[in-house]
């Protein structure tokens, strides 16, 4: 538990990155650090003018910096600079111990599967007819509720819900009655889901979502909707019901799709946009109701002149007025 | 646990539904699915001719179809196929063994009052001041944290979180100070709320939601908000505090409602919309702020037009220009 | 457990927001109620002649309200009726004994470090090198996944989790490859943050927030964001990764702020509005983008005046129509 407290010398970090060092001599280098951290023990990038000239204020230990960058402080050249600093990432989060196997608070129904590899943290939830692949990881409190199917190596984050039943009802004329709610949720492999997120099981069938997704916090999918390979969706967004996403539809934050709309391969939908109608081109989308983002743009532009197109129409009519007088 | 094996008949379907079977002899039918499953053990429904279509095409094993279509691939023929068809969801779900009662791994506040019939499922929190009634389900992770009374026949979904403090802070000149919320939520009967919501408790009296009120996933309702009967509330939406939603109030998703705004019986809100005003006739509303849908309607084509205004403007000032030299 | 059922006499009530009573002799009044309660033992408070209309009414038990009010019924004279009921909601409060220390269900790790004082709810998990401070209090089911250090006199409300991967990827060209997650959050004391929330840890160094800030439910944080002190942000509510919020920013429900945008001290963001880009003065903006209100509230003005626009410019074609005829 915890990090460890021994570190890396600059050469070592070096070998890490396939770099050139350049003093730090005697120092031990613990962590990697933003470049404006004021930490004589850590490690950042600096791949531009502007990046370095904040390292060489922040006394920042050690910083990886492009091969001819001018800088006379502990560095690493190093010839693509944030692809080294990954590098360095992955090292360090492979020196964290990390916590493997089933929690003992985790509860598990006796018929689910558990493909060998499986992590689980404390309080997790599995339900009947679930099934985890392998190398899969479950964060603290996360419930697969029912009929829930999750591939190889994805990661859930903490506090997130699937298979909760879908929101279907209908109005009989007095109330509104459930639509049963019997499918499931179909999730691929190397997904990743945020915390608290929402992903509804299907009416019947099963809610989908393809193999390399990524999904951030907060996002709700609602029952039977289909998400392609590779979509990233971004956090507080929601998904309504009968969804289809093409392989790799990119989604903003906050914004909202509504119920049985297609959006096809390749859009990408900004932020707080709201997407009623089928997307069929690729390219990008902004807006209430979603339009093509130069359309939007052009839209608004013009909405910022309006004063003065009111203005130009005064002064018409008052010129009129003047040669009728 | 899990899903029975044995199937259905397409005859015994057809005394389920109320329908006339055609074909299907001696095969097993397992489950309802969507109309393009390819699923020979799976039934589906199909009212309109492109669903027919569907169905000719998908490989799903039996259909429920209207008695006049055109369809020689096995099927039942009922008058309505969709209501047929919820039969048959709620025949299916009838026949997989649900867990009930309380689960081992729920806390309960020893004051806390459980009538007969409730179901909670594991690492439910019940604190202090909280009744729950007969029939409802509270599922995984349910927390009602204090002075929380529900009704009968309710369905909590996982992780939502009821009677958190609301947020009430004021500014006293160098901190914001925090308003003691001792108030607590009062939900009705059959009433259905989605997973990861938040309901806040009032700060005093009661946050109140309806009899027959259905609410989406990751909704936050504020304190000393009253939510009306049968109303419905898509996923994803901020109603602020001391908000009221007359009956029969339809709320679309991603919507945020302003503090201490009232919305009338009938309205039925849009989703993305901002209501920042009191709502006082029924209809549909658009927009931020709402507006009437017609007017909204209106404006958002108009500002689509915007780019011929702009034009048109240019032309009269260039004859005047003309008709001036 | 439970309210006591005890009550104060009005003279009690009297002593404890400094004022002077009248009527009410004999009767024990149990609990604080908002204004408009039929409740014969609750207390309310009334500043202005419609409060006191509506209480006159309502069957409320007694009243706080202004020294020269005109008002027969049981009542407590007091200068500032309103602060006088806040320190009548903090007596009741005080009434109830809460549950204090570190409930038996939640799961700590072994390294973190718990100062004296600190209260944790059912159900909740501390991950490796956290540290929560004096005085905090974690509803249930609040998740610190890693390397989270909070404050003194902190408040987490159910549910939240705090520390869960930030979303940060990069497409290597074939699939989106995730960028380790390996650092922290840091947040300071007197914080609130309500139920269900995301506060994700940082890329590398740490996620801040600041001393005195308030958060509302269901907020996502994203990773390496720095929020300043005293900041107030309203429900559903997303901050992307890398944001700035200078001390005392108000940001309203359900907006959106994007990455690496900067807010500056003083501003106010309104609700569904969509921050871009960085905004450098004090004041109020809303908009999707954001906007100064002032600007955004013409431009709305405007668009709503667009029929008349169009029809003044269909009089002024129609007319030039008619002089070349």
């Amino acid at each position: 538990m915890g990090w460890p407290v021994e570190g890396w010398t600059l050469g070592e970090i070096s070998g890490i990155v396939g770099g050139v060092e350049s003093g730090g001599v005697g120092t031990q280098y613990l962590r990697p650090v933003p470049v404006d951290a004021a930490d004589p023990e850590g490690v950042a990038f600096a791949e531009s003018a502007a990046f370095l000239e904040i390292a060489r204020d922040s006394g920042v230990g050690a910083v990886l910096i492009p091969p001819d960058a001018e800088y006379d402080r502990p560095c690493v050249r190093v010839p693509a600079p944030r692809l080294a600093f990954l590098a360095l990432l992955s090292a360090y989060a492979d020196r964290r111990p990390a916590a493997l196997g089933v929690a003992e608070t985790a509860i598990v129904s006796p018929d689910a599967v558990l493909e060998p590899g499986v992590t689980m943290g404390p309080g997790c939830v599995i339900g009947p007819g679930c099934r985890v692949g392998g190398g899969t990881v479950l964060g603290p409190h996360v419930t697969l509720v029912e009929d829930v199917r999750i591939g190889a190596r994805c990661r859930i984050h903490a506090g997130t819900v699937i298979g909760a039943d879908g929101f279907g009802f209908f109005w009989d004329g007095a109330r509104h009655v459930k639509i049963p709610q019997v499918g499931g949720v179909l999730i691929g492999d190397d997904v990743e889901i945020g915390a608290n997120c929402c992903i509804d099981r299907a009416t019947c069938g099963d809610t989908m979502i393809g193999s390399g997704t990524k999904i951030d916090n907060l996002v709700q999918i609602g029952h039977n909707s289909r998400i392609g390979n590779h979509v990233v969706i971004a956090g507080c967004t929601a998904i309504a019901g009968s969804v289809t996403l093409g392989d790799g539809v990119v989604i903003g934050g906050l914004t909202a799709v509504s119920d049985h709309v297609n959006i096809g391969p390749g859009a990408r939908i900004g932020g707080m946009t709201g997407v009623t109608k089928d997307v069929t081109e690729a390219g990008d989308y902004f807006g209430i109701p979603a339009r093509p983002a130069r359309e939007h743009m052009r839209i608004l532009a013009l909405t910022n002149r309006l004063r003065g197109l009111f203005d130009r129409v005064d002064r018409i009519e008052g010129s009129k007025q003047d040669r009728l007088d």
